[in-house]
């Protein structure tokens, strides 16, 4: 049974899309919609309570939660050699560059479009909203100036944290982060972009 | 050369001291004081940049992020049996459980101590802090309803995810989240508050 990921375009599923091509995993795609909010029918809560993509779909359940499915995939082809899986310091420093993107950078993100998440009032909403630039910007400083090892996140070989780290990348300009601020991420960022299957997998997004 | 964890009381660190002590490792403990923002210190900072705990201190480097923290504990000491090391698809269970305490459980609960991360406006960081016990509240419900299997998070075998899931759950009171709304996770706490382990923890965290 091949693998299906629930994604939509524009959302941190674009990650493991990519390392599903990266690993030439056998997979379907299935779009869900939140323009049309498809991610809260009942179908899709079916299937994902938390009513969040992605979601990836294997023979064994469903999983959810970006980290998780880029070490499941890594895990899953090792042949594809996307992390160190043997080395336990080595895959915890991917680790927890991963958590690092899910917990802090994607949740500054996330305060400028979802901040009814944890305020009812409309002015804290939007007072939210004002700071993103300065306070998502700030989440990129630790990964400029140390976290990214370079050329790659864990330094010569690229892994599961590039496909990730591009994944979130995406948006500072729509966020108000001028990405010049980060030259070694936007290096990082044109560097991954050019990978043959990221290229397969915006494509596949876009169409 | 033996692993140092830097902690603080009443933190998330108290997690990765849980399995080290599960683990039977070899680790020194030193405490960081939130209360002279001792987190915040050249010294501190020179060894963890994002200024927080946990952090531990290992003959390769310096590893931070609890999923991470974790997982390096499992991994480097397998004949503890913490984590399902070899399958994929039960260790990515684990980790997505853990990628969503650190995401958005533990981001709920900082949004009533810490909200000056994405606002500055007062009213806008009391809003936050008013909205903790339903919007925290809201982030257990999965758990309840599903991801918590039962006995333990992962079914029949205690794993890093239960001494996360004891860490983060410890806040529950002092959120003002009322925990008999979830008799399992209720249960569950007091099930680990059991284990040799966990009270060897506690006691030195409180001494």
């Amino acid at each position: 049974m091949p693998l299906t990921l629930y994604f939509t375009p524009g959302t941190c599923a674009l990650a493991t899309h990519i390392v599903l091509e990266e690993a030439g995993a056998d997979y379907e795609l299935v779009k869900i919609d939140f323009g049309t909010t498809e991610q809260r029918s009942p179908a899709f809560l079916a299937l994902n309570p938390k009513g969040r993509v992605p979601a990836l779909v294997t023979e064994h359940g469903v999983l959810t939660e970006t980290p998780a499915l880029l070490i499941f995939v890594a895990q899953s082809y090792p042949g594809a050699r996307l992390a160190p899986l043997d080395n336990p310091y080595a895959l915890a420093k991917i680790q927890a560059f991963n958590s690092y993107l899910c917990s802090t950078v994607h949740v500054a993100h996330a305060h400028g479009m979802r901040g009814y998440r944890w305020a009812d009032d409309p002015a804290a909403i939007a007072e939210m909203k004002r700071k993103v630039p300065e306070s998502l910007g700030a989440t990129y400083e630790p990964i400029e100036h140390g976290l990214l090892e370079g050329p790659w996140v864990a330094g010569d070989r690229y892994t599961i944290a590039d496909a990730y780290l591009f994944t979130i990348a995406q948006w500072l300009e729509d966020d108000g982060v001028d990405p010049r601020r980060f030259p070694r991420i936007l290096e990082h960022r044109r560097r991954v972009a050019e990978r043959p299957a990221v290229k397969r997998a915006l494509a596949m997004e876009a169409s």
